[in-house]
C-alpha cells in the first residue's frame, strides 16, 4: 500500500491540464506498488493510473523505466503505456517530484498461481524479451553478482539473528555463485522483480505486467530464473514441478533457449534466490522497533536457495534439453 | 488510508457473480475511508467501490446506513448507491464480513474550501435533510450530549497531559451543555461527518457526499454546527465568517433555520465541539507508542469551543435572524 505524498487540487488540475485527456473527475490514493505513490486518476478521457516517483527510485533512471514501457507497448507488450503530454514529454513534475500518466491496465494479480498461470507468464516474460531487443537504452543490474557482496556487508555481523549459522552460509555460497556466475549469456532488457504481485490475470489470461522499477539489463535467463523462484514454490516451500515446467515450456514456446542457458538455470536459481534474501534480511534487519509493517521473511529465500543449491540439472525443473533449447 | 482485509479472486469472482454486473476487470484498494476497507472496482458494466464493513462498524447498524444511502440516492442527491443483487440485496458477504457494492462517485475533497464550496455545502446538506424526511429508519446518535460523559471518564485522569486544565475545562463545558442542551429542535437523518474528507467537488460544484457511517437521527442544525466546526476555521485556528456566512445562506435557501434553531447554533457548535475534542482526545491518549500514525490534534477542537464558548448569538455567523429563518 503506498501514497506517500499528498498533491493539492491547484497541482493536479495544472498538472493534467499539460494532456489532452479533459479535466479531472476523480482522484485517489491505491494500494499499489511498494516504491512510488500510486493513484487512480479519473478524466473525461477515462481511467488513468499517475504515478509520483518517490525518493527509492533514482530520477537520474526515470527515462530508462519510462523509455522501456513505452518501448514495449508500442511493441505489443501489455503493460502501463506513458502518455506523452502537450509537449510530447512522458516524464513531468508535480507536487514537487517526478511524475507520470499511464494507461489503467485491466486485470488482478494471483495469489495462487497456476500451471497455467505460470506458462502466461512464460509466454509474456519471452514476449517481452524479444519486444526489448531493439531498445536502445540499458542500464546495469545494481543487484546481479557484483552487488550482493557490498550487499551482504551490511547484514553480515548480525545475519545470524535471523538463522543460526546464515552468515557462513551465505559467505559460501557468495563464493561460488562469484566464482562460477556465467558471463556470456543471452542479454537484453529484463524486468527483474516479476512477483506475483506485478502480473495481472483476467481468468487464466495474462492480461498484463507493471511495475519495470528494477527493469535493466541483464541475462535474459536471470529474468526466468527469478520467475521459478517467485512463482513455482509453493507456500510449504516445496518446488512444485508442474508449474516449472509449464513455465519454461511457456517461456521456450515463444523463445527457445540456448544450450548455455539451459545448462546455466540451476546456478542463475541459486543467485537469483541470494539476491532476494540479501535484500529481505536487510530488510528485516533494518526494519525499526515497533514498526506496523512487517518486512517479508528472509527464511523463505534461504530454503529456496538451498533448493537449488541440490539441483543437479535444470533436467530438475521438469523439462528435457531437447523441449526447451532451439 | 485503509485496507485491511485481504480478498482472494475465488471470493472476489463468486461475489461479484450475485450481481448483475458482469465479469471482474480491475480489483485494487483505494486509500479512501478510516474505518473500512475500500476497493475500485472494475467490472463489464463500469467502475464500482466495493466497501468492507470492518469491525469499527456494528454490523446490526448496516442496514440503517445502506438503507439511508439508498433512499438519499433515490430520493435525487449525489451519494453512493449500493447496489442491489439478483436476490435483490444491498448487503452481502465477502472474505467474512459485511460487503456493499456502489456506483462510483466522481469528484475529489477539497483540501482549502472557499466559500463557494461553504455554500455547496449548505445546499446539498439542506436538500439532504429533506430527502431523509420520509426514510423510516432511525438510529439513535451515540456521540451526542448523553454520550459525552461517558467518553470524557475514559480520558478524564490524563487530559492534563494534553494540556493543563483541559480536565477542569471540559467539566465546566459539560456541565454547561448537559444543562442546556437543546431538545425539542426539528430532528431528522443528519450525516454527522460531514468533513471535507466526506465531501466530493468537481470544480465549485459540489458533486457527492460519502461516508455516511456515522449517519444517525438528531437535530438538523446540529448536522450545521459541525460543519461550522469543519469547514468554517482557517489553518491557524481563526474563524472565517464568509465561509460560516456562505454555509448557513447555502443551507437556508433549501431548508430555512426555524428561529430556534437560529438561537440554538452556538450551543450546538460548543457540543460539536466538545464531540470532536473527546475522540480526538481519547484517540491522543490511546495511541501506542510508536505508532506510525498520528491521531488528529484535539487542541485544534479545543480551540474552537472557546471561540464558540464567546459568541454570543448566531449573529456572529454572519448573518442576521431574518435572512436564515423562514
Amino acid at each position: 500500500m503506498a501514497v506517500y505524498t499528498d498533491v493539492t487540487d491547484e497541482e493536479l488540475h495544472a498538472f493534467v491540464a499539460q494532456y489532452d485527456i479533459g479535466s479531472v473527475l476523480a482522484f485517489k490514493g491505491i494500494a499499489e506498488g511498494v516504491e512510488n505513490s500510486n493513484f487512480l486518476l479519473h478524466t473525461e478521457a477515462g481511467y488513468f493510473i499517475l504515478t509520483l516517483y518517490e525518493k527509492r527510485v533514482n530520477p537520474a533512471e526515470l527515462p530508462y523505466f519510462i523509455g522501456l514501457m513505452e518501448h514495449l507497448a508500442a511493441a505489443g507488450i501489455s503493460c502501463p503505456t506513458p502518455l506523452a503530454n502537450l509537449d510530447s514529454e512522458t516524464l513531468g513534475t508535480l507536487a514537487g517530484k517526478p511524475a507520470a500518466i499511464c494507461t489503467f491496465l485491466n486485470g488482478m494479480s494471483v495469489r495462487r498461481a497456476k500451471a497455467v498461470h505460470c506458462q502466461g507468464l512464460g509466454n509474456a516474460m519471452a514476449e517481452m524479451h524479444l519486444a526489448g531487443a531493439d531498445f536502445t537504452m540499458h542500464r546495469k543490474n545494481a543487484l546481479t553478482v557484483d552487488g550482493w557482496r557490498p550487499l551482504f556487508d551490511l547484514s553480515q555481523d548480525r545475519a545470524d539473528e535471523v538463522c543460526h549459522g546464515l552468515a557462513a552460509e551465505i559467505e559460501r555460497e557468495l563464493t561460488v555463485l562469484e566464482e562460477r556466475w556465467p558471463r556470456d549469456l543471452p542479454v537484453g532488457e529484463i524486468h527483474a522483480d516479476l512477483f506475483t504481485d506485478n502480473v495481472f490475470f483476467l481468468g487464466e489470461e495474462l492480461s498484463g505486467i507493471i511495475d519495470f522499477y528494477f527493469a535493466c539489463t541483464d541475462a535474459f535467463a536471470y529474468d526466468v530464473a527469478i520467475c521459478l523462484n517467485a512463482w513455482c514454490f509453493e507456500a510449504d516451500d516445496s518446488f512444485n514441478v508442474t508449474k516449472a515446467r509449464a513455465l519454461l515450456k511457456g517461456y521456450s514456446s515463444v523463445r527457445p533457449f540456448t544450450a548455455a542457458e539451459f545448462e546455466a538455470l540451476p546456478l542463475l536459481a541459486r543467485g537469483s534466490a541470494l539476491r532476494f534474501l540479501l535484500t529481505r534480511l536487510y530488510d528485516w534487519l533494518s526494519v525499526p522497533e515497533g514498526a506496523l509493517v512487517t518486512p517479508k521473511d528472509p527464511m523463505e529465500y534461504l530454503k529456496k536457495l538451498r533448493f537449488h543449491r541440490h539441483v543437479t540439472s535444470a533436467r530438475d525443473y521438469g523439462l528435457a534439453l531437447g523441449d526447451v533449447v532451439a
